[in-house]
Order: structure tokens, then sequence, then C-alpha cells
């Protein structure tokens, strides 16, 4: 039988996974400066012994053999999974993936500094070094799936999902868009707040992260909430690390995040227990993972609803009964403030989809060989004024160089952000027709029978269906931008 | 040329290892409880991994290739004992190590409720399993050095050391210990002291166990201090990961704790940078390491000089600037009070010995088939009775359960704690000989010449030499139990 042993190198390789996944947390989390280059190193050496195994030569006799089995339908489904990752693992030449690897990295330490300095012709050789490997990278991919090279790289982070689905949904969006942040910021007019004014002691804050995690179900039992200086959620589904930062001018941040990292961390904490270590037992996309993000910190905390338990609760904790800028009325206007900026990752749910597209367009080009790397500011610049009328020129900063992902050579990557908050719109909406008293119970603080709607609709799941199959049986539709549009309508324009 | 090839292996299996310090270290420090099956799975898969490379079927060749090559004289020592550790790692069948690792992992785990329980019964079925295979480990051991049998496992955490030796040290000390002991119980009588009474708070007791840390050199860009609940030193060189645990009741253990790993830290940080990753770089021994913590916590700490530091720092951070507790002539008298008692980890320098002669005769006898696990009980009693007059009849758990150490199958690891009193006692007598203002300096604080001693004797040495050739270059004498005798007299008997 092949197909049991095929289980038992997955496993082991996810073992080895494990081991990477709480030193790479502890490396952005608890690790001293000075220990950087020996974890570097023994990360490394980790991963060179991860992709021999994902690339060893018995399994492709293996595959086959199992092809011939008479498996059931979980196991058909589960090799279905362990073969796609062996593909796209085996797929690459042992040079490609360490010249990309070498590439990426050194573009991304230098990275950290050249942004700060808004050094874009230092930036300029290292990135068209990584862009040349990255075309490369998807031709070989796209040569094998029979698929565009933008497809190709797409098809990693998620599956399934094509620049003709793509370019229609972005038409879609960019056609109201525009429009409508401009519709928001008239409505925005006459809509004032109070800024809560710090400080707000970091040892308060993290009381309310922790009481506000606990009131979503993250499991402290299989989990834990430190800092890092970018919140990541990392781990492994028994051990969840979700991290923060804090600033104590401005506990809103810290907590807004540390709920969207909750929302990761809910997916990975319910992944179905059986499949632990198994391609099929992982989340499904990138997307649908920033769809339960996206749940959890937009369609929920932010909602009008959740104001009504969020601010209380955060007055309590950080001890401001009296201050009116912690009325219910108060953190919801506060929460759903729409600026348009440069910076996506600051970007409020309306006008971040701009900042999408854009990285879409000049990624997909770049790809596809009709954009070159010098190309990108004024690409940028044009796309900035165009979607949110905002100028970037000269200013790489706050443009083309704010962003980690092309530095490391993560092309398609951008997407799954957008896709993520359509698919939690859509999701949310499902819930709300299949629970009459949802919006309700968020008000009271009773959560239980959403979270049983994603347990039984999405975590469970796992990677047992394609996201579009996924999605389908979830909500009864196939990706649809319009349950975002109207969320957004009904919250930004009411 | 075969001599790089084996430095590279050697530095990628420390890759490895640095991996496995990091997750263990989190297992103990950080990890939520859920964590642990698949940490100890994750952890397993590795451990079989290190052993595979550690057992490369292509070493054997190489050794032999690599010691007819023309090597400097620094090359040479490392070969040497590159080859030492692959020779133990060979020695053994794979299925003895896998039989020995599941019944001590059984053993351990089953000990934990055991020791609680007070359950003698329970635990001595599992023991006697671990006993069995240890006597084989020593067995196979023996007969490829061609010497004893515990000698043979002495060997792995003491290099060099013999029970020839051991019997001759012990042989001397049971001579005086039992009478100094109580000529120290007669000389307290008259010698009071106050106990400084708590609460401390945690926070206020990591502050001050920082500032010492910082006091005594220690390099937090390459380290960090925790909690856990069995206080250890763990980590790489390049990010040492020590622990404690607090006790608001009594901030006095908690910071020794920490000056004592303090000790196996600064050894950690200061081996050679250039040897990192190769068997010749690492610490000479158990007993030298051991010698670093007590010569920080014993040597120096308990001093009369450095309660001199140590009184008004604690007075100050813990805010007992009026308590009479923190004079120094009380913190002296405090922490240089001897006390007869049951528990090893709790025994203060003077009764240590008599624990340790006590279990070093036990696992010895039980090692090379004299004794049985049956007999255990009644021999701790009668040597108890003998050492430090005190009956364990029917008292399992204060009594042969206390310790982790036989559950984990590590016979012959005892004798290094004594070892490395008796070597902190002799490095310090000769520091002081090398440095005439030593004990002048560390009063007023300037701990300077004594580090760099330590630096340059035993630091920076590694495993360059023997045990004997580092404890002679570094004192002038060979191991001598005269330096610790003398040390606990004038301490003692003052």
């Amino acid at each position: 039988m092949y197909y049991p042993e095929l289980e038992l190198h997955f496993r082991k390789m996810a073992r080895l996974n494990h081991l990477e996944a709480i030193c790479s947390w502890d490396q952005a989390a608890m690790m001293p400066p000075g220990g950087n280059t020996a974890r570097g190193e023994a990360l490394a050496e980790l991963a060179l012994l991860v992709h021999t195994q994902a690339t060893a030569p018995q399994l492709e006799e293996w595959f086959a053999g199992a092809e011939r089995e008479l498996l059931g339908e979980a196991q058909r489904i589960s090799l279905a999974a362990m073969k796609r990752r062996w593909q796209q693992a085996a797929l690459l030449p042992g040079d490609l993936v360490q010249a990309k690897s070498l590439a990426a990295s050194r573009c991304e330490h230098q990275w950290r500094t050249q942004r700060r300095n808004n050094d874009w012709a230092g930036f300029l050789s290292n990135l068209t070094e990584v862009v040349k490997l990255s075309r490369e990278e998807a031709a070989v991919r796209a040569a094998h799936a029979g698929i565009g090279p933008y497809d190709a790289l797409l098809d990693m982070y998620e599956p399934g999902m094509t620049t003709m689905q793509l370019d229609i949904l972005f038409d879609d969006i960019r056609e109201w868009l525009p429009p409508l942040i401009l519709q928001v910021e008239e409505n925005q007019k006459s809509r004032g707040y109070t800024l809560p004014v710090g400080p707000f002691p970091v040892e308060r804050q993290k009381a309310l992260g922790l009481k506000v995690m606990r009131l979503l179900g993250f499991d402290f039992d299989h989990g834990r909430l430190d800092v890092s200086t970018h919140p990541f959620c990392g781990g492994v589904p028994t051990d969840v690390r979700i991290t923060t930062r804090y600033d104590e001018a401005d506990f809103m941040t810290a907590l807004l995040g540390v709920i969207h990292e909750t929302g990761h961390a809910r997916y990975e904490q319910n992944l179905p227990r059986a499949w632990a270590g198994l391609p099929v037992g992982e989340a499904r996309s990138m997307g649908v993972h920033e769809s339960q993000s996206l749940m959890f910190e937009m369609q929920l905390a932010r909602s009008w609803e959740f104001a009504q338990l969020l601010a209380p609760m955060s007055a309590e904790i950080l001890e401001r009964g009296q201050d009116s800028a912690f009325h219910p009325e108060n953190i919801y206007r506060f929460n759903t403030r729409m600026k348009r900026g440069f910076i996506r990752v600051n970007a409020d749910e309306v006008t971040y989809p701009g900042h999408i597209m854009l990285r879409y367009e000049i990624e997909r080009a770049l790809i596809e060989g009709k954009m070159e790397v010098t190309d990108i500011p004024d690409a940028w610049d044009e796309k900035m004024q165009a979607y949110l009328g905002l100028s970037t020129r000269d200013n790489y900063s706050e443009g083309c160089m704010q962003d980690i992902h092309w530095a490391c050579g993560s092309f398609g990557y951008f997407p799954s952000y957008t896709l993520g908050a359509i698919y939690a719109a859509q999701e949310f909406a499902a819930a709300e027709r299949d629970i009459p008293q949802l919006r309700g119970n968020i008000s009271r603080g009773d959560l239980t029978q959403l979270m049983d709607w994603l347990r039984n609709h999405i975590w469970q799941k796992a990677s047992t269906l394609s996201t579009d199959e996924l999605i389908r049986s979830a909500t009864g539709d196939g990706l649809n931008v319009s349950f975002f549009r109207r969320h957004l309508e009904r919250r930004y324009l009411a």
C-alpha cells in the first residue's frame, strides 16, 4: 500500500514545519537581535531539509502506486491534495529555488533600510533580480499547468483563481469604488466622532485584548498572544501564536489587530484534527484565511451591534467610564471612519480594494513582461491618482516601496486580501440569512451561532473542497462582489 | 579533503540542534498545555533526523581520511572531538536507543504523578526497565572503551573522569563532611538572622534579577530571562535563554537562581565564536559548566563581599530601605545559613555533597549490577541517616523519588554537581591568587578582573583542553577537594 506511506511522509514533514513555525514566531516575538544570524542559518538548513523531503525521488512512484489503490472518498481527496503539493514543490529546478531565495532574502533585507531612506535607486536593482527570477518561476509553473504565467503564481495562494475571474471582479469594483469613496467622504462630513485620547497603558490594553479574544472563543489552551513589530498569526493548529503591537496613544488599532488575528487563529484552531499534518487538513487558501480575519475584524468587530459590546468593555478595562469617546455610537463612528491614504496596511475597508487593484495590475504586468521594474513608480502614481486621488510622485517610501511582498518575491499574493474581504461579506450575508437573530445575538454578546456557522461551513471543511465549492456550499453562490458592495453602502452611506 | 566535509557536517547538525534548543525552551517557558503532544512528536522527529546525521555511513570513511590529512594543531583537536562525538552516537544499536528513549519518556511522564502520590510501587516497574536498558547501554559503551560500565556512563558527562578518582574524592569528603555539618550547626546557633518577609511583587523581583544579570555581564543582545516551572539555562550561544520562577513570599531563591543560571549563560555566551557549531567549540563538561554557575552563585553571590552589593540593590528595588533584614550582614547570614534537609535542590552548599555521595553510591551499584531497584529505598534511608542524620523511611517523594535524573535514564550525571562545586572553589582560589584585590573589587561592584579571568581561563578554552588540562592550566593543580573544604570552613565556621 502506497497511500499510508504518503500519509506518513507528509506527517513527518508537518512535524518539521512545526519547528519552523515556532522558531519563526520566536524570531519575531522573542529573539534578541544578536541571535538573528544563527537563527537564519538554522531555519535555512531546515528549509533545505523539508524541500528535500518534499521532492524525495520515491514520491513519484508512491503517487503512481497510490492512484491505483482502492481508496475511500476522503483518501482520494487527501491524495489529490498531497499530489498537488508535491508537484508544486518538485516543479522548479533546485538552482532556481535557491537563486530566488537568495535574491529575495537580500532584497528584503536591504529594503528595510532603503524604504526608510526613500532609496528607489538602491531598491531597483535588487527588485529587478527578484522579478527576473519570479518570471522564470512563473514560466515553469505556467508551462506545467498550461495556463498563463500570472495565473500560475496566483494559483499558489488561491488555488483555482484566474486572471479572468479577477479581471471581471476588478472591472466591477473599478466602476463603483471611486464614486463610492467620494460619496462616503461627503457623507462623513456630517458624521463626526470624538477621538479617544490616551495614554492607554499597555498592560490595560493587553487585558482588553485578552478579554475580547475570550469573547471571540480563542482557545488559550492551544495558543497565546504576544508582541511583535509586524503583527501576525503563526504557530501550528495545536498552538497558535498571534501577535500585536501596542501604542499608548491609540488602543483601537492594537485591539482591532488582535481581533483580526483571532479570526485567523480560530480557523487554525478549528481545522479537523483527524487530518492534522496532511495537506487536505490545512486551511483552504490565503483568501479564505483572510475572509476569517476580516469576518472578525470588519464584518463583526466594526459593526454597530459589536460596538454595543466593545464600548462598555473598553471603557471598563481602560477605566474610561465617564469618557464620552467610549459611547457605543462614537466607537461605531470611530471604527467606520474612512480616509484616503497612501498606506495599504492603514487603509479602511472602503479604500482598501483601491490599493489592491493597483498592485494587481502592476504585478501582473511585471510577471507577464508588459512592464519593467523601472516603470513601477509612474504606474503607481497614475493609479493612485485614478483610484484614490493621491499623488506619490517621488514618494517611494509611501508608494511602491511600502510593502514587503514584492521584495520577498511573493507575486500573486495581493489579490487574496480583496478576495478575503469579498468572501467575508458574502459569508456574513449567508450567516445572517441562516441565523435570523444574528445581529441581535451579537449586540447581546452571544456569538455561539455565528461561530458554529463558521465552524461547520468553513473551518471544519479545511481543504476538502475547492474554494469555489466551499464558498458555494457555505453561501449558495460563487464569488460574488455584490455582497461586499452592499455591505459598504449599508455601513458607510447610511 | 575530508576534514572540511566533517566541519560542514557537524555545523549542519548544530543548526538543527539550534531549532531543538529553542523549541525545547519554548515548550518549558511559553507553550500552552494543549500544544504538548504535537510538540513532543515534532521534537522526536528532529531527534531522529539528527541521530541519522550523527551516525551517517560516510562518516567512518571521512574520519579515516581526515586522520591522514595534513592538519593544524587546532584542527587536530577539533577532529578528535568530532570523532569522539561520532563514536558515542554510533556505538549504540538503534533499537537500544529507541527502547531506552521510550522507557525513559514513559518513566519520566508517570513519575510526575507518582512522585506527588508517594507511589513507589508504580515507579518501581518503570524504573526497573530504565535501569535494565541503562545497564545494556553501559555494557556496550564499556566494552568499546575498555573501562567499567559506570565509568562509561560517567564519561558521557565528565569526559576523562573515573570511578577511581571519584572514590578517592568521596572517601575524603565522607571523612570530614558529617562532622563539619555538626560543627556548622553548632556554630549557627549563635549566628541568627532575620527572615526578609514578603510579599515581594513579581515585577519588582524581575527588575532586581535583570539588574543583577547586568552587573554580572549577561549579554542581553544574545539572550533573555523568562519564567518556567523548573529553572534552567537553554538556547544557543548566540541566544541564551535562562529561566527562573518567582515566589512572592521569598525573593532570594529566585534571585540566586537567576545568578546561578547567569553563570551557565556567560560560559555559553563567551565560547569562542570561530568554533561555533563544532564539538571543540562547546563547553568542556557538565562539571565545568556547573563550576561556572556555582562560581556565580556560591563563590561570588553568597560571599560577604557580594552581600555589600546585593543588600542595598535589593533594598532599593524591592523598596525596603528601612527593613533591617536587608542589612548586608543579615543578607550574608541569610545566604549562608545551613540546614539539613531531604531535598537536594533546596540544599545549601555544605550539605549538598552528602546528597550527591548517596546518589553516586546507589547509581553506581545499580549500573554495576550490585544493587537492584527494589533495594533503593533501604539504601537511601541508610545513607541519609549516615550523611545527614535524617530518615526517609516510607517517604519516597522526599527520598529516592525526588529527582528526575534516574527516571530519564541519566545515570552518571549526579557527580557533576559536586565536581562543579569543587572546581568552582578551586577556580575562585586561583583567581584570588592571580588578582590580589579580588575581594575588595567585588565589594565595590567591580567584577571586570574576575570575569576576564574566567573568560581567559575557562570560557574561551571551550573543549580544546581535557578537563584535567583545563583545571591545571587555570589553577596550577588537578582536581583538589581541599580548596572546597577550606572554602566551607572559612565561610561556615568563622
